[in-house]
Protein backbone atom coordinates (compact mmCIF):
# COMPACT_ATOMS: atom_id res chain seq x y z
CA UNK A 1 0.00 0.00 0.00
CA UNK A 2 1.07 3.15 -0.99
CA UNK A 3 1.66 6.34 1.62
CA UNK A 4 -1.60 8.25 1.49
CA UNK A 5 -1.17 11.26 3.08
CA UNK A 6 -2.92 14.31 1.52
CA UNK A 7 -0.23 16.61 2.64
CA UNK A 8 2.54 14.53 0.14
CA UNK A 9 3.44 16.46 -3.22
CA UNK A 10 2.80 13.52 -5.71
CA UNK A 11 -0.76 13.45 -3.89
CA UNK A 12 -1.37 16.66 -3.80
CA UNK A 13 -0.06 17.05 -7.87
CA UNK A 14 -2.87 14.07 -8.82
CA UNK A 15 -5.29 16.27 -6.69
CA UNK A 16 -5.11 18.73 -8.86
CA UNK A 17 -5.07 17.47 -12.16
CA UNK A 18 -8.74 16.04 -10.61
CA UNK A 19 -9.85 19.57 -9.74
CA UNK A 20 -8.69 20.97 -13.24
CA UNK A 21 -9.65 17.96 -15.59
CA UNK A 22 -6.22 17.69 -17.48
CA UNK A 23 -5.69 15.11 -19.74
CA UNK A 24 -3.01 12.60 -18.24
CA UNK A 25 -0.72 9.56 -19.66
CA UNK A 26 -0.02 7.15 -17.21
CA UNK A 27 2.49 4.68 -17.90
CA UNK A 28 2.35 0.69 -16.24
CA UNK A 29 4.70 -1.92 -15.52
CA UNK A 30 2.77 -3.72 -18.15
CA UNK A 31 3.86 -1.16 -20.85
CA UNK A 32 0.34 0.04 -21.15
CA UNK A 33 -0.05 3.75 -21.90
CA UNK A 34 -3.34 5.02 -20.49
CA UNK A 35 -4.82 7.74 -21.42
CA UNK A 36 -7.38 10.24 -19.96
CA UNK A 37 -8.74 12.78 -17.39
CA UNK A 38 -8.28 11.27 -13.21
CA UNK A 39 -11.46 11.43 -11.54
CA UNK A 40 -10.78 10.03 -7.97
CA UNK A 41 -7.50 8.70 -6.10
CA UNK A 42 -7.62 6.84 -2.99
CA UNK A 43 -4.72 4.61 -0.85
CA UNK A 44 -4.99 1.50 -3.63
CA UNK A 45 -6.01 3.07 -6.76
CA UNK A 46 -6.92 6.14 -8.92
CA UNK A 47 -9.86 6.30 -11.50
CA UNK A 48 -9.33 7.17 -14.98
CA UNK A 49 -12.23 7.98 -17.37
CA UNK A 50 -11.10 7.44 -20.80
CA UNK A 51 -11.97 9.26 -24.02
CA UNK A 52 -15.42 6.61 -24.14
CA UNK A 53 -16.34 7.98 -20.60
CA UNK A 54 -15.31 4.14 -19.58
CA UNK A 55 -13.95 4.53 -16.30
CA UNK A 56 -10.95 2.39 -15.85
CA UNK A 57 -9.57 1.53 -12.10
CA UNK A 58 -5.97 1.30 -11.73
CA UNK A 59 -3.95 -0.06 -9.23
CA UNK A 60 -1.35 2.19 -7.57
CA UNK A 61 1.26 -0.69 -7.20
CA UNK A 62 1.04 -1.04 -11.04
CA UNK A 63 1.86 2.67 -12.05
CA UNK A 64 5.02 3.50 -13.44
CA UNK A 65 4.60 7.02 -13.94
CA UNK A 66 2.12 10.02 -14.85
CA UNK A 67 2.59 13.07 -17.46
CA UNK A 68 0.55 15.53 -18.62
CA UNK A 69 -1.04 14.12 -22.10
CA UNK A 70 1.51 15.26 -24.56
CA UNK B 1 -0.97 -6.77 1.37
CA UNK B 2 -3.58 -3.78 -0.08
CA UNK B 3 -5.58 -1.16 2.34
CA UNK B 4 -8.60 -3.49 2.65
CA UNK B 5 -10.91 -0.81 3.94
CA UNK B 6 -14.43 -1.17 2.89
CA UNK B 7 -15.05 2.64 2.80
CA UNK B 8 -12.47 3.12 0.36
CA UNK B 9 -13.90 4.21 -3.17
CA UNK B 10 -11.79 0.82 -4.82
CA UNK B 11 -13.38 -1.67 -2.58
CA UNK B 12 -16.38 -0.42 -3.24
CA UNK B 13 -16.74 0.07 -6.65
CA UNK B 14 -15.35 -3.40 -6.88
CA UNK B 15 -18.33 -4.15 -4.16
CA UNK B 16 -20.72 -2.73 -6.13
CA UNK B 17 -19.44 -4.85 -9.60
CA UNK B 18 -20.26 -7.84 -7.76
CA UNK B 19 -24.07 -6.97 -6.85
CA UNK B 20 -24.47 -6.08 -10.33
CA UNK B 21 -23.22 -8.78 -11.40
CA UNK B 22 -21.35 -6.58 -14.25
CA UNK B 23 -19.08 -7.91 -16.83
CA UNK B 24 -15.49 -6.82 -16.32
CA UNK B 25 -12.31 -7.14 -18.05
CA UNK B 26 -8.61 -7.55 -15.64
CA UNK B 27 -5.42 -6.83 -17.28
CA UNK B 28 -2.21 -8.53 -14.81
CA UNK B 29 1.13 -7.29 -14.90
CA UNK B 30 1.99 -10.68 -16.49
CA UNK B 31 -0.27 -9.18 -19.03
CA UNK B 32 -2.84 -11.67 -19.31
CA UNK B 33 -6.72 -10.23 -20.25
CA UNK B 34 -9.12 -12.08 -17.73
CA UNK B 35 -12.84 -11.44 -18.17
CA UNK B 36 -15.81 -12.48 -16.13
CA UNK B 37 -17.87 -11.74 -13.43
CA UNK B 38 -16.41 -10.89 -9.87
CA UNK B 39 -17.57 -13.50 -7.68
CA UNK B 40 -15.76 -11.99 -4.17
CA UNK B 41 -13.00 -10.12 -3.17
CA UNK B 42 -10.61 -9.89 0.12
CA UNK B 43 -7.59 -8.19 1.19
CA UNK B 44 -5.40 -11.01 -0.72
CA UNK B 45 -7.89 -12.12 -4.09
CA UNK B 46 -10.31 -11.08 -6.28
CA UNK B 47 -12.25 -13.97 -7.07
CA UNK B 48 -13.52 -14.15 -10.43
CA UNK B 49 -16.28 -16.61 -12.88
CA UNK B 50 -15.24 -16.26 -16.37
CA UNK B 51 -17.81 -17.82 -18.70
CA UNK B 52 -17.29 -21.21 -18.16
CA UNK B 53 -18.03 -21.07 -14.72
CA UNK B 54 -14.94 -21.60 -13.98
CA UNK B 55 -13.20 -20.02 -10.80
CA UNK B 56 -10.10 -18.16 -11.00
CA UNK B 57 -8.42 -16.68 -7.98
CA UNK B 58 -6.65 -13.53 -8.96
CA UNK B 59 -4.12 -11.78 -6.20
CA UNK B 60 -4.82 -8.25 -6.36
CA UNK B 61 -1.01 -7.40 -6.57
CA UNK B 62 -0.97 -8.98 -9.74
CA UNK B 63 -3.37 -6.47 -10.88
CA UNK B 64 -2.87 -3.86 -13.10
CA UNK B 65 -6.29 -2.47 -13.74
CA UNK B 66 -10.13 -3.41 -14.27
CA UNK B 67 -13.02 -1.99 -16.60
CA UNK B 68 -15.95 -2.99 -17.50
CA UNK B 69 -15.99 -5.57 -20.49
CA UNK B 70 -16.10 -3.78 -23.70
CA UNK C 1 4.01 -10.53 2.98
CA UNK C 2 0.68 -11.43 2.19
CA UNK C 3 -2.35 -11.55 5.19
CA UNK C 4 -2.56 -15.38 6.14
CA UNK C 5 -5.87 -15.00 8.31
CA UNK C 6 -7.40 -18.16 7.92
CA UNK C 7 -11.12 -16.73 8.15
CA UNK C 8 -10.00 -14.72 4.77
CA UNK C 9 -11.94 -16.48 1.63
CA UNK C 10 -9.06 -16.60 -0.26
CA UNK C 11 -6.83 -18.78 2.07
CA UNK C 12 -9.96 -20.97 2.88
CA UNK C 13 -10.25 -21.98 -0.99
CA UNK C 14 -6.79 -22.66 -1.31
CA UNK C 15 -7.61 -24.60 2.15
CA UNK C 16 -10.43 -26.57 0.69
CA UNK C 17 -8.05 -27.16 -2.66
CA UNK C 18 -5.39 -28.73 -0.58
CA UNK C 19 -8.25 -31.55 1.60
CA UNK C 20 -10.11 -31.96 -1.98
CA UNK C 21 -6.35 -33.18 -3.51
CA UNK C 22 -7.67 -31.02 -6.63
CA UNK C 23 -5.72 -30.69 -9.57
CA UNK C 24 -5.11 -26.65 -10.29
CA UNK C 25 -2.85 -23.95 -12.77
CA UNK C 26 -0.85 -21.96 -11.12
CA UNK C 27 -0.02 -18.77 -13.27
CA UNK C 28 3.02 -16.73 -12.69
CA UNK C 29 4.44 -13.30 -12.95
CA UNK C 30 7.29 -14.76 -15.21
CA UNK C 31 4.59 -16.15 -17.12
CA UNK C 32 5.15 -20.24 -16.41
CA UNK C 33 2.10 -22.16 -16.01
CA UNK C 34 2.54 -24.28 -13.18
CA UNK C 35 -0.09 -27.52 -12.51
CA UNK C 36 -0.23 -30.01 -9.55
CA UNK C 37 -1.79 -30.52 -6.21
CA UNK C 38 -1.57 -27.95 -3.19
CA UNK C 39 -0.23 -29.97 -0.34
CA UNK C 40 0.26 -26.70 1.65
CA UNK C 41 0.41 -23.30 2.12
CA UNK C 42 2.24 -20.71 4.76
CA UNK C 43 2.26 -17.05 4.62
CA UNK C 44 5.13 -17.12 2.18
CA UNK C 45 4.84 -19.72 -0.03
CA UNK C 46 2.16 -22.59 -1.57
CA UNK C 47 3.64 -25.73 -1.79
CA UNK C 48 2.60 -27.75 -5.06
CA UNK C 49 3.17 -31.54 -5.93
CA UNK C 50 3.60 -31.84 -9.96
CA UNK C 51 3.07 -34.97 -11.43
CA UNK C 52 6.15 -36.73 -11.08
CA UNK C 53 5.84 -36.01 -7.66
CA UNK C 54 8.27 -32.98 -7.40
CA UNK C 55 7.05 -30.54 -4.65
CA UNK C 56 8.03 -26.85 -6.04
CA UNK C 57 7.20 -23.79 -3.45
CA UNK C 58 6.16 -21.18 -5.14
CA UNK C 59 6.49 -17.37 -3.15
CA UNK C 60 2.82 -16.00 -3.20
CA UNK C 61 4.46 -13.00 -4.09
CA UNK C 62 5.10 -14.31 -7.56
CA UNK C 63 1.67 -15.62 -8.31
CA UNK C 64 -0.97 -14.27 -10.65
CA UNK C 65 -4.00 -16.37 -10.43
CA UNK C 66 -5.04 -19.86 -9.49
CA UNK C 67 -7.35 -21.77 -11.26
CA UNK C 68 -8.66 -25.25 -11.44
CA UNK C 69 -6.73 -27.16 -14.29
CA UNK C 70 -8.82 -27.22 -17.50
CA UNK D 1 6.24 2.53 0.41
CA UNK D 2 9.85 3.33 0.62
CA UNK D 3 11.96 4.41 3.56
CA UNK D 4 11.40 7.77 3.70
CA UNK D 5 14.05 9.09 6.04
CA UNK D 6 15.55 12.07 4.84
CA UNK D 7 18.93 11.23 6.76
CA UNK D 8 19.43 8.30 4.54
CA UNK D 9 22.09 8.37 1.98
CA UNK D 10 19.68 7.16 -0.32
CA UNK D 11 17.36 10.15 0.06
CA UNK D 12 20.26 12.95 0.52
CA UNK D 13 22.07 11.76 -2.87
CA UNK D 14 18.54 13.08 -4.69
CA UNK D 15 18.36 15.97 -2.45
CA UNK D 16 22.08 17.44 -3.62
CA UNK D 17 20.94 16.50 -7.44
CA UNK D 18 17.36 18.87 -6.59
CA UNK D 19 19.81 21.34 -5.43
CA UNK D 20 22.40 21.30 -8.03
CA UNK D 21 20.16 20.93 -10.95
CA UNK D 22 21.79 18.04 -12.07
CA UNK D 23 20.86 16.23 -15.45
CA UNK D 24 20.33 12.52 -14.64
CA UNK D 25 19.08 8.83 -16.12
CA UNK D 26 16.28 7.24 -14.35
CA UNK D 27 15.63 3.70 -15.65
CA UNK D 28 12.35 2.39 -14.70
CA UNK D 29 11.30 -1.53 -14.32
CA UNK D 30 9.45 -1.29 -17.38
CA UNK D 31 12.63 -0.66 -19.31
CA UNK D 32 11.94 3.54 -20.25
CA UNK D 33 14.50 5.44 -19.42
CA UNK D 34 13.62 8.81 -18.84
CA UNK D 35 16.08 11.76 -18.61
CA UNK D 36 15.89 15.60 -16.68
CA UNK D 37 16.40 17.02 -13.62
CA UNK D 38 14.64 16.14 -10.23
CA UNK D 39 12.09 18.95 -9.00
CA UNK D 40 11.33 17.00 -5.86
CA UNK D 41 10.84 13.74 -4.21
CA UNK D 42 8.56 12.71 -1.74
CA UNK D 43 7.68 9.02 0.08
CA UNK D 44 5.91 7.43 -3.07
CA UNK D 45 7.06 9.93 -5.63
CA UNK D 46 10.79 11.78 -7.71
CA UNK D 47 9.02 14.26 -9.83
CA UNK D 48 11.54 14.63 -12.97
CA UNK D 49 11.42 17.70 -14.98
CA UNK D 50 12.60 16.97 -18.87
CA UNK D 51 13.96 18.98 -21.86
CA UNK D 52 9.96 19.77 -22.85
CA UNK D 53 9.79 21.34 -19.28
CA UNK D 54 7.57 18.56 -18.95
CA UNK D 55 6.97 17.24 -15.49
CA UNK D 56 6.71 13.46 -14.61
CA UNK D 57 5.69 11.83 -11.67
CA UNK D 58 7.53 8.74 -11.51
CA UNK D 59 6.88 6.16 -8.49
CA UNK D 60 9.60 5.02 -7.01
CA UNK D 61 8.32 1.60 -6.49
CA UNK D 62 9.09 1.91 -10.52
CA UNK D 63 12.71 2.82 -9.97
CA UNK D 64 15.65 0.06 -11.43
CA UNK D 65 18.30 3.13 -10.84
CA UNK D 66 19.25 6.45 -11.44
CA UNK D 67 22.59 7.83 -12.46
CA UNK D 68 23.81 10.93 -13.69
CA UNK D 69 23.38 11.97 -17.01
CA UNK D 70 26.18 10.40 -19.26
CA UNK E 1 10.15 -8.19 3.65
CA UNK E 2 8.74 -11.67 3.95
CA UNK E 3 7.41 -13.76 7.14
CA UNK E 4 11.05 -14.84 8.31
CA UNK E 5 9.78 -16.93 11.06
CA UNK E 6 11.78 -20.15 11.20
CA UNK E 7 8.67 -22.19 12.28
CA UNK E 8 6.71 -21.71 8.66
CA UNK E 9 6.95 -25.00 6.73
CA UNK E 10 8.87 -22.39 3.64
CA UNK E 11 11.45 -21.77 6.14
CA UNK E 12 11.91 -25.10 7.52
CA UNK E 13 12.06 -26.66 3.94
CA UNK E 14 14.63 -24.29 3.14
CA UNK E 15 16.49 -24.95 6.37
CA UNK E 16 16.47 -28.83 5.21
CA UNK E 17 17.81 -27.93 2.18
CA UNK E 18 20.50 -26.48 3.72
CA UNK E 19 21.27 -29.23 5.71
CA UNK E 20 21.08 -32.02 3.30
CA UNK E 21 23.30 -29.75 0.78
CA UNK E 22 20.25 -30.71 -1.48
CA UNK E 23 20.73 -29.51 -5.07
CA UNK E 24 17.89 -26.91 -6.28
CA UNK E 25 16.83 -24.66 -9.10
CA UNK E 26 15.60 -21.47 -8.24
CA UNK E 27 13.33 -19.52 -10.90
CA UNK E 28 13.29 -15.74 -10.53
CA UNK E 29 10.80 -13.11 -12.13
CA UNK E 30 13.55 -11.98 -14.20
CA UNK E 31 13.07 -15.67 -15.75
CA UNK E 32 16.45 -16.68 -14.84
CA UNK E 33 17.35 -20.02 -13.68
CA UNK E 34 19.79 -20.27 -11.20
CA UNK E 35 21.25 -24.16 -9.75
CA UNK E 36 23.22 -24.81 -7.02
CA UNK E 37 23.03 -25.73 -3.04
CA UNK E 38 21.46 -22.97 -0.40
CA UNK E 39 24.56 -21.79 1.97
CA UNK E 40 22.42 -20.03 4.31
CA UNK E 41 18.63 -17.87 4.39
CA UNK E 42 17.88 -14.46 6.05
CA UNK E 43 14.74 -12.40 6.03
CA UNK E 44 15.86 -10.34 2.45
CA UNK E 45 17.78 -13.30 0.55
CA UNK E 46 18.86 -16.80 0.20
CA UNK E 47 22.44 -17.21 -0.55
CA UNK E 48 23.38 -20.11 -3.22
CA UNK E 49 26.62 -21.95 -3.87
CA UNK E 50 27.09 -22.76 -8.17
CA UNK E 51 28.73 -25.65 -9.35
CA UNK E 52 32.09 -23.24 -10.10
CA UNK E 53 31.88 -22.94 -5.88
CA UNK E 54 30.68 -19.09 -6.29
CA UNK E 55 28.12 -17.55 -4.11
CA UNK E 56 25.11 -15.47 -5.17
CA UNK E 57 23.10 -13.44 -3.02
CA UNK E 58 19.60 -13.83 -4.38
CA UNK E 59 16.85 -11.21 -3.37
CA UNK E 60 13.75 -13.12 -2.02
CA UNK E 61 11.54 -10.48 -3.35
CA UNK E 62 12.88 -11.61 -6.76
CA UNK E 63 11.93 -15.49 -6.53
CA UNK E 64 9.12 -17.33 -8.35
CA UNK E 65 9.70 -20.89 -7.17
CA UNK E 66 12.85 -23.25 -5.79
CA UNK E 67 12.42 -26.83 -6.20
CA UNK E 68 15.04 -30.03 -6.17
CA UNK E 69 17.38 -29.69 -9.22
CA UNK E 70 15.82 -31.84 -11.52
CA UNK F 1 11.53 -1.44 2.30
CA UNK F 2 13.97 -4.28 3.09
CA UNK F 3 15.07 -5.65 6.38
CA UNK F 4 17.97 -3.31 7.16
CA UNK F 5 19.75 -4.76 10.04
CA UNK F 6 23.08 -4.72 10.18
CA UNK F 7 23.52 -8.02 11.70
CA UNK F 8 22.00 -9.49 8.90
CA UNK F 9 24.18 -12.02 7.38
CA UNK F 10 23.16 -10.62 3.33
CA UNK F 11 23.67 -7.18 4.80
CA UNK F 12 26.93 -8.08 6.33
CA UNK F 13 27.92 -10.13 3.03
CA UNK F 14 27.17 -6.78 1.24
CA UNK F 15 28.96 -4.36 3.75
CA UNK F 16 32.55 -6.64 3.25
CA UNK F 17 32.23 -6.35 -0.44
CA UNK F 18 32.49 -2.55 0.38
CA UNK F 19 35.19 -2.93 3.06
CA UNK F 20 37.26 -5.29 0.24
CA UNK F 21 36.46 -3.24 -3.18
CA UNK F 22 35.23 -6.03 -4.52
CA UNK F 23 33.78 -6.22 -8.08
CA UNK F 24 30.75 -7.43 -8.12
CA UNK F 25 27.88 -8.00 -10.68
CA UNK F 26 23.97 -7.00 -9.90
CA UNK F 27 21.40 -8.16 -11.81
CA UNK F 28 18.18 -6.66 -11.92
CA UNK F 29 14.67 -7.07 -11.98
CA UNK F 30 14.75 -4.85 -16.02
CA UNK F 31 17.29 -7.72 -16.78
CA UNK F 32 20.23 -5.16 -16.65
CA UNK F 33 23.85 -6.34 -15.22
CA UNK F 34 25.42 -3.49 -13.44
CA UNK F 35 29.50 -4.23 -12.66
CA UNK F 36 31.78 -2.01 -10.23
CA UNK F 37 32.13 -1.41 -6.74
CA UNK F 38 29.66 -1.01 -4.01
CA UNK F 39 30.53 2.48 -2.41
CA UNK F 40 27.72 1.97 0.26
CA UNK F 41 24.33 0.61 1.16
CA UNK F 42 21.57 2.13 3.19
CA UNK F 43 17.34 1.05 3.81
CA UNK F 44 16.74 1.75 0.04
CA UNK F 45 19.35 1.52 -2.20
CA UNK F 46 22.82 0.27 -2.97
CA UNK F 47 25.66 2.47 -4.18
CA UNK F 48 27.65 1.26 -7.15
CA UNK F 49 30.82 2.84 -8.58
CA UNK F 50 31.40 1.66 -12.57
CA UNK F 51 34.41 1.53 -14.17
CA UNK F 52 33.81 5.48 -15.48
CA UNK F 53 33.86 6.15 -11.85
CA UNK F 54 29.98 7.08 -12.60
CA UNK F 55 28.28 6.47 -9.27
CA UNK F 56 24.95 4.44 -9.77
CA UNK F 57 22.14 4.38 -7.26
CA UNK F 58 20.35 1.06 -7.53
CA UNK F 59 17.14 0.44 -5.77
CA UNK F 60 17.06 -3.00 -3.63
CA UNK F 61 13.38 -3.41 -4.74
CA UNK F 62 14.89 -3.88 -8.37
CA UNK F 63 17.53 -6.42 -7.58
CA UNK F 64 17.38 -9.71 -8.09
CA UNK F 65 20.52 -11.00 -6.97
CA UNK F 66 24.85 -9.79 -6.27
CA UNK F 67 27.94 -11.76 -7.23
CA UNK F 68 31.68 -11.65 -7.75
CA UNK F 69 32.20 -10.47 -10.94
CA UNK F 70 33.16 -13.21 -13.87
Amino acid sequence: MSDFNTGLPSIRQIQSSIKDKREVELKLVTNDLLMGKILWQDSNCICLVDENEQQILIWRRAIAYLKPKA
